[in-house]
C-alpha cells in the first residue's frame, strides 16, 4: 500500500515539476480570466450554457491541479508551509461554492474573479515583485499613520466648521475624510473650497495648509522609500561581493603593518652585523 | 518633608517609565479622538450627556498625566526643556477652557481636536518622522521663496490683464494667487484659460509658461531634497563606520612611504658593506 | 561597368557623409512637418495647389535621399542591418501611396505625418534618447503585467457590481477598465464614486483600495527604474574607469603579499649568514 | 579732477559693499512689490495720488541705486560684464517709461511688475538656485524636442481625424496641441475622449498611447535629471576632496611596485654576497 502511494507521489512530483504542467495551468488561468470577462458582455447571454460548462471545467481543473500538488508533497503539512500554496488553496476552495443557490450566485461570481490572482503565484517574476512590494510596507506604516492623524484632525475641523455649508461633503467625520481624500487628489477641490468660502472667507487657509502638509509628507515618504531600497541594495551588493571595500582596506593595512615589523627585524639584523 | 517629596518623585518617575502607563496614555488619546469623531454624527445627540462625561474624564486624565510627568522631574525647568513636553503642556492646558461658556464652545471644541496630535509625541517612531520632516524645511525655504516670487509676478500680471474677464478669479492679487494655485494643481485650469482666451487669444502663453516654470521648480526642489537627504545619510554612515575610506586610504599611503624610507636605509647599509 | 559603379558609390558615400547633406535632410523634414501642420488650417484652401506641389517635391526628395543612402552601401544587405535605416525606409515607402485615389487619401495623409519621426533617426542625441527609453521597457514589463491583473480584477468586480448604476461606465469589462484608468488619473473620479455610492454606500472601499494599489505599484515601478538606471550607470563607469576600485584593491593586496614573500626569503638569507 | 573722481568712486564702492545698503534695497523692492499688489485692489482708488507718489519715489531710488553701483566700478565695462547687473539695468531702465502717456500706461505697469525679480538678483541663495535651474536646461533640451515631436504628430493626427467632432478643440494643429497639453495634465481629458468616441469608437487607443508615451518620457526626463545632478555632485566632491579615491589607489599601487623593485635590488645584493 505504502509503496503504491510512494510511486504515485513520485509521479505527481515529476508532473508538478514539468514545464508543460506549469504552462497548462497558466493557460487555464488566462482562459478562466477571459471567461469572467466574457460574462460581463450582454451579447454572451445565448452562450450562457456553454460558458457555464467551461466554468465548471475550469473549476474542476483547478481542483485536480491543487490535489496533484498536495499529493506530490511528502507531508501535507509541507504544502501549507509556503504562503503561496495557502493562497492558491484558499482561492480554489472559495470558488467551489455552488452557483445554483440563488443567494450565493453573486458571491461565487466575485470569488471566481480572484482566480486571476493565481497568475501572480504561478509566475516567479511577479512573485518576486510582490515580495518587494510587501517588504516596503513596514517603511510606509508610520508615514501612513502620520497621514491618517492629519486627515483625522482636518476632517474633525472640517466637519465642525463646514457641516452647515454642505452636509453631503462635511456631514460627519467619515464623509469629511473622504472629501479630504478628494482634495488631496486635486479632484475638483476648488468647487469644495469656493462653496465653503462663501460662509467662511478665510477657509482657503484650511485647504492650502492641508494640501501642503499631505504633499510634503507624501514627498518625504517617497524619498524615504527610495533611500531605504537603495540602502538594502548596497548592503546586499557588499554581501555578494565578498567582504566590501572597507574590510578589504582594513586587511590591506594590517598586511602593510606586518611588512614593517618584518623589515624592522631585518634592519636590526643588518645593523647588528655591520 | 523633602524625603517624602523625593519618595513620591521616585514613584512618579517609575510610573512614568512604565510601559503600561505609556500604553494607557495612548489608549486614552485614541478614545479622545474617537469621542471627537463621534460628536460629528447627528445620531449621537441622545448620548450627549454621556459624551460630555467622557470628555471631562479624558480632560482630567490628561491633566493628571501631565502633572505626574512634571512631578517626576527633578526640577520643573527640565520638563520644559524638551520641546515635546512643551507641546503636550500647551495642548492639555488649552483643552481646559470650559465648555459651558457659549462663546467659547467652538474654540474649546477645536482645541480638543488637537489632542490627537499627542499621538505623535507619544510614539517614538512618529517623533523621529516629525524630526526628519522639520529638518527638510530649511532646504525648501529658498525654493518656496522663489516660487512665491513667481506666483506674485504672475498674479500681478493676471489681475492687471484678466480682471475684466472674471472678477471672481482675477479681481485682486490675492484671489489671482489662489487661482494660480488652482492652475498649478491642474484643477479645471482649462476653464480658466478658455475664459480669458476669448478676450486675449494669446493668453495660453501665460498659462503654459506658468505651468512649466512651477513644474520645473517643483521638480528641482524634489531632486534637491533627495540629494540633500542622501548626502546627510552618507556623511552619517562615514561617521558611524569609523573614519571613512578616504582617511583609510590616506593612512595606507603614509604607511607604504614609511616602508620605503626604511628600505632605503637598509639598502644603504647593504651597499656600504659590499 | 563595375568600376563606374564603384566610382558612383564612392561619390554617394562622400555625399552621405557630408554635413550639409544631413542639414538639408533635417531642413526638408521640418518643411514637411510644417506642410502637414499648414494643411490643418482652413485658410490654406486657396494654396492647395501649391501645398500639393510642395508635398510631391518633399516625397521625391525623400525617395532620392534614401536611394542615395542605399547606393552608398557596399552591399544592399548592410543598409537594412541598421534598425534606423529600416525605419526610414518604411516611412519613405509608406508615403509613396498615391494621394489621388479618394479611398486612400486619409491613409496617405496619416502616413505622411509619421515622416516627422525621421527627425529622431537623423539627430544622434534623439537616437540615444530613444535607445535609453527602449532599454527601460523590459524592466517595466512585469510591473505593467501586475498592474494589468489588478485593473482586470477591479474591472470585473466593477462591471458585476456597478453595471446597473451606469451602463456607459461599467457596462462590460473593457469600458470598466477605461473607467478605472480614468479613476487612476484622478479625472472626475468622485463623480464616478458618488454615482455608485447611491446604490452601494460602501463602494468608497472599492475606489480607495484601487487608488492605493495603483499608486503604490506606480511608485514602486518608478523607484525600480531609477535604481536600475543607476546600477547600469555605475557598472558602465567601472568599465570605463579601467577595472573598478574593487579590482584595484584586490590587485594591491596581491602585490603586498608578494612583497612579504620576497622579504621572507631575504630574511632567511640574512639569518643564515649571521 | 581725477582724484575727486577716485575719492567719490571709493565712497560709492564702500556704500555698495555695506550690508545696510543691501538691506535697504531689498526693503525697497518688497515695498515696490506691495505697491504693485495694492494697485490691484479697487479700494485703493482714493489713495491713487499717494500710490503714484510712492511709485515715483521707488523708481527714483532704483535709478539712484543703479547709478551708485555703476559709479563704484573702475570701468563701466566691468559693470555690464556680470549677467545680474545687466538684468538689473534692463529692469530699472524699462520702468522709466513714463506713466502719463495713456498708450504706454499698461506696458509701463507690466514692466514695473518685473521689478520684483530684482529680489532674485539681490539674494545670493536665490541667485545660486537660479544658476542651478539654468544648468539643468540643456539636459532637458533634447527631451523637450522629443516631446514636441510626439505632441506634433499626435496633434496632426488629432486635427485630421477629430476636426469634425469638435472644431474648438481640434480645429487646427495649434489648438490640437493645446488640447493635447490639457490631456497630458489629465484635465477633463475623458470629456474630450467621450466626445470623439461617439464618432470614432476606437479613439481611446489614441488617448491611452499618448498618455503612456508622455508619462513615460516625462519619467525618463526626471530620472535623467536626478542622475545628471548626482553625477555632477560626485565629480565636484572628488575635486574638492583632493584627487578622488581612484587616483589615490592608483598612486598606492605605484608606490608598492617601487618597493618591489627596491627589494629586488637588495635581494640581488644579498645573494651576490652570500
Amino acid at each position: 500500500m505504502s509503496t503504491t502511494f510512494a510511486i504515485w507521489r513520485d509521479r505527481f512530483e515529476r508532473l508538478r515539476a514539468h514545464k508543460a504542467f506549469e504552462l497548462t495551468v497558466i493557460t487555464i488561468i488566462v482562459v478562466s480570466a477571459l471567461l469572467i470577462g466574457a460574462k460581463t458582455y450582454e451579447e454572451t447571454n445565448r452562450f450562457q450554457q456553454w460558458l457555464l460548462a467551461m466554468d465548471v471545467a475550469v473549476t474542476v481543473f483547478f481542483l485536480v491541479e491543487i490535489l496533484i500538488r498536495m499529493a506530490a508533497e511528502k507531508r501535507l503539512r509541507d504544502f501549507f508551509r509556503r504562503g503561496w500554496n495557502v493562497f492558491d488553496f484558499l482561492i480554489v476552495t472559495a470558488s467551489l461554492i455552488p452557483l445554483d443557490d440563488s443567494q450565493m450566485v453573486l458571491l461565487a461570481r466575485l470569488l471566481r474573479i480572484f482566480r486571476v490572482l493565481r497568475l501572480v503565484s504561478m509566475i516567479p517574476e511577479l512573485r518576486l515583485l510582490m515580495a518587494a512590494l510587501v517588504k516596503s510596507i513596514p517603511r510606509m506604516g508610520y508615514v501612513a499613520l502620520l497621514m491618517f492623524i492629519i486627515f483625522y484632525i482636518y476632517a474633525a475641523l472640517g466637519s465642525f466648521l463646514f457641516a452647515e455649508v454642505d452636509d453631503f461633503l462635511w456631514g460627519n467625520i467619515s464623509t469629511a475624510m473622504l472629501t479630504l481624500f478628494r482634495v488631496a487628489t486635486f479632484e475638483d477641490w476648488t468647487d469644495v473650497m469656493y462653496a465653503t468660502q462663501e460662509l467662511h472667507a478665510w477657509s482657503w487657509v484650511y485647504y492650502l495648509t492641508f494640501i501642503f502638509l499631505t504633499a510634503f509628507i507624501f514627498l518625504n515618504m517617497m524619498i524615504g522609500i527610495v533611500l531605504d531600497v537603495m540602502q538594502k541594495e548596497s548592503v546586499q551588493m557588499e554581501i555578494e561581493s565578498g567582504e566590501g571595500e572597507a574590510a578589504e582596506l582594513h586587511g590591506l593595512r594590517r598586511d602593510v603593518r606586518e611588512l614593517r615589523d618584518q623589515l624592522s627585524r631585518m634592519e636590526a639584523l643588518l645593523e647588528r652585523r655591520s
